[in-house]
């Protein structure tokens, strides 16, 4: 079994984009944030770096957040003095940095748990749960991107819109590309749109990247360019990630999705969410009664610093919107691909949680 | 009658925001590329600054540039050694600058004719058809947005895109903010939600800020907020300007406009665009044969001179989008509000032009 030192020379290797990484006796991780324009390689020395980066979006992405969970308390438990006490307080502070991220407490309790039981040494018993963490994630995205290949053709030019890639997973494609990179690597021709996303532009400036890196002929439209190219018989399928999804399939997602969603109904085109079956959330009976969080106005008033209105202006920005499931085709698991009815369908997926 | 230096000073009194203007014996326009940022007043004192202000879009749509047209022959009329035959010339060359723009050309060739015509001295005669040209155009976004107010009921929130206001037109509200405009000085409470219009931001730039002047309540969003804001009810009436209306009532106008009709449509909201009977394409049986101008993509990969993505990114800028007819609840123009079926009802401006 690989300890996380070979486990990280391993991933290198097979072509992976790693948000968050122990190297040479060291964790690091990539500051997301002014990325790919500046690429900043922070070294976290200390449990409180790590906590900042996850508060203040250096790092993101619910499969990379999980994966912060799992190095962080690895980290803390370099510490001589750690005992399964101190770590469960480790535990609380890092789950309190997102406390919506269901995945980071999911991980972070079942790491716990596994310390508990286990007969090796603290120490041992961490770093053994942390590679078997990592690899699951790996593996999850990785059987997601084959289940949704499926549904891509030869020859298909797929939009996506924001990020639900590698940065955001383990470091093969997160969600949505890891769909696009299976289809490719089964040597479908295909080209991928990418909407750029304002006001945040994590399309623009993270799934173009990784794209790039691939080697996947990408072209980047501004948001509003989408429904004038499903006009013209330019796009044939869309698949984009997942922030939520309820349980009769409605789907929570950065702003934009639904605009998507709507034109591709509208021009009859296939319209899918790459998401995890964990990411179900079945106390939800429907998106529309998800409230959905307004941020930081200022983020629409200026892009990268610059401003594109007065100060005077107002702003609004609502940060996800609500795409109900009679405008999804299909919604793409680890587990397969759920199609409709969705109250129904996705029960499978609660059985075996 | 009004000389053009008191026509300036009663629209000044009237709160008119000119985009170009005569002021004491001298032309200005106003550099609409980095408003509203700076607010660069430029000395028209050649015709060459007239021409390069046209090419590099300091100035901008089609009422503006009519007004261009008519203030360019003004200028060369100011010139002693100069005559119909020469001003035939200045009329090709200000022609040349925009091709496209049938506005221009109408209106120069106007004023040719009224000159050959008349009795008066050729600056004299100039002066005279320059005001009536500008009364008139003034005239036709009072008459088109008192059309269009009684479209908009009180308490409504309305959505626009791009710009399609004052210093695109006269200084009153161009198309689409002429019904804005005319809806709120009838005392309807309404607001105004503003979208961005990437990649050139003319929402976020200029359309905000002339509701801002004229104190009429606005809020900016991202072009692809607009689908959730409609979805949450927020939204009742959408108007938008038009580049270009085919004979069966398509529209050909900023890219985005399509996103805006198509949500629209899914949530039973009036979509409307505010055009001249001018601007009716007669030669153009349906907007998809319209032929769509791809733009320098940098565009998109740069917001005011920012880069939103690498270098190597590929990226696309198509600058328009085409609206088919039965998106469309109503056609505003001067001669009132077109109703579907258009093929048939639009012949009235036919008949009448």
């Amino acid at each position: 079994m690989d300890t996380l030192t070979t486990l990280t020379k391993r991933w290198r290797s097979e072509q992976l984009m790693l948000p968050i990484w122990w190297e040479e006796g060291n964790l690091y991780l990539l500051d997301q944030r002014a990325f790919p324009f500046k690429k900043e390689v922070i070294h976290v020395s200390s449990l409180g770096i790590l906590e900042s980066a996850i508060r203040t979006m250096q790092i993101r992405g619910s499969g990379a957040i999980g994966l912060c969970g799992a190095y962080g308390l690895y980290l803390a438990s370099r510490d001589e003095e750690c005992t399964l006490s101190s770590l469960s307080e480790v535990a609380q502070v890092l789950i309190s940095t997102r406390p919506t991220a269901i995945n980071l407490s999911k991980t972070i309790h079942e790491i716990l748990k596994f310390c508990e039981k286990s007969d090796l040494s603290l120490q041992e018993a961490i770093e053994q749960i942390v590679v078997i963490v990592l690899e699951r994630q790996l593996t999850f995205e990785r059987t997601l991107g084959a289940y949704g290949a499926s549904l891509i053709d030869d020859g298909d030019s797929v939009l996506t819109h924001c990020h639900s890639g590698a940065y955001a997973g383990s470091g093969y494609g997160g969600r949505a590309l890891s769909v696009i990179r299976a289809a490719w690597d089964m040597g479908k021709k295909i080209h991928v749109y990418v909407s750029e996303t304002r006001p945040y532009l994590q399309g623009a400036r993270i799934t173009a990247f990784e794209l790039g890196q691939l080697g996947i002929p990408c072209t980047l439209i501004t948001d509003s360019s989408a429904a004038f190219l499903m006009q013209q018989g330019k796009i044939q399928k869309i698949v984009v990630g997942s922030d939520r999804v309820a349980g009769n399939g409605d789907l929570v997602n950065k702003i934009g999705t639904y605009m998507h969603a709507l034109s591709a109904n509208y021009h009859g085109i296939p319209f899918y969410t790459a998401t995890s079956s964990h990411t179900i959330d079945f106390t939800l009976q429907d998106g529309l009664g998800c409230p959905i969080e307004y941020r930081d106005a200022n983020e629409v008033k200026q892009i990268r610093g610059v401003p594109i209105a007065l100060d005077e202006t107002k702003a609004i920005y609502p940060s996800f919107d609500i795409t109900p499931n009679v405008l999804i085709h299909g919604i793409i698991t680890e587990k397969g691909v759920i199609l409709a009815p969705y109250t129904k369908n996705l029960q499978v997926l609660k059985q075996e949680n």
